[in-house]
């Protein structure tokens, strides 16, 4: 592992949940407003955040299952609490709105603009059966956990969402 | 972000469930004893935990809605598992008295004893519209997103609840 | 606490969710395997993933009832979502299996080979009636939050799971 600490943070996104998933973009954009080198990983629940709505062709039945119960891309996360069939979604949608708060998927937009580098959790991606090119990005790197603690070690703030 | 780690911890609070609220303040305040400046940062459901009873006025019926679903104050957290309306609650709380380990409320006062920062998220206040004079403190400290890094980025340890 | 950053992660295991518990052996093993020397404490709900079959005897009747109410070992760990009365847990253990992925059990195995600290939270024992004799290892530490401060201040890495 690295030895001086730098200007870095670095998140794993376990999560799908929208509350938690928006919280992760939050403090990451905010890092990287700052300045900060940010790297968020998405692993398990948190990769549904980074997917697009196709679901690729070549899937056995039990990737095609998982592809079913999993929400198709950012836009399909619920809340962890109170998410009542997505009316609880649809509630804290519009309050964010009504005060002028950036949604999940501009939180998104605005982290890619802001080169914060997100990475996709290769062993998740292969267990749960999601393709690369089924990422919003199809040139999004892909990595293991190896790459995920290097990048840790190194920095500041390191928060598991 | 600064640039020498000193003796602080940074935690952000977005849990409101009662079992994880209470292993943030046990860290905290444990932190706390062993001479750490420790800032504890609440957002989304963690502000319940900093609320008190009192519902002000002037709430439109979004606010008002959110006001009566989530928990009125620290007492009404529930566990993140085995619930069971109330039950798993009632539970815990007599095994952790019986065992003399000090309930939620008893360690929230002993962090404002300690001298732990209390800080309230601005933006989930307003997401949620929850106002000043309903946190537990009238004078408490609310604050971005971006105060929350540059402590977190000079701090030992920091962790997401 | 301690003054200068080592090779260390620390990790506290709170939640006893199956695919949360398994992120943080992932996260565990690989980084010992990078020569990282890693402590994971098990607190609350975590602590069913250190615990084995055995229920011992000279339990009180909450204490008995607790028992009964947690998985009895880290087989029984459920899914954080989608768990479906198990199903979820059945098809996540299929997809590892046949992607070649360690299950669960194996990883703790190999969390123990690779020399990992595993230490249990003495007052989550003490209030979930939690004998050390119901560990899967009788040796296995018992310590409290300061000693996992002191640790966790002196890592590169700390997170809360």
């Amino acid at each position: 592992m690295a030895d001086e600490k730098s200007d870095k943070m670095s998140m794993i996104v376990f999560s799908g949940d929208m509350d938690k998933v928006m919280a992760g973009f939050i403090l990451a954009t905010g890092a990287a407003a700052m300045g900060t080198d940010v790297t968020m990983f998405f692993t398990f629940w948190g990769l549904s955040a980074i997917k697009k709505n196709a679901i690729s062709d070549g899937k056995n039945i039990m990737e095609k299952m998982m592809g079913w119960m999993l929400p198709k891309n950012i836009r399909g996360l619920g809340l962890s609490k109170m998410n009542m069939g997505g009316m609880g979604r649809w509630m804290m949608n519009r309050m964010m709105k009504s005060k002028k708060v950036a949604s999940l998927p501009e939180l998104l937009e605005t982290a890619r603009e802001l080169g914060i580098k997100l990475v996709a959790c290769k062993m998740s991606m292969d267990v749960m059966g999601i393709k690369q090119e089924e990422l919003i990005d199809p040139d999004m790197p892909v990595a293991g956990v190896a790459s995920f603690l290097e990048n840790a070690s190194d920095s500041k703030v390191s928060l598991f969402i």
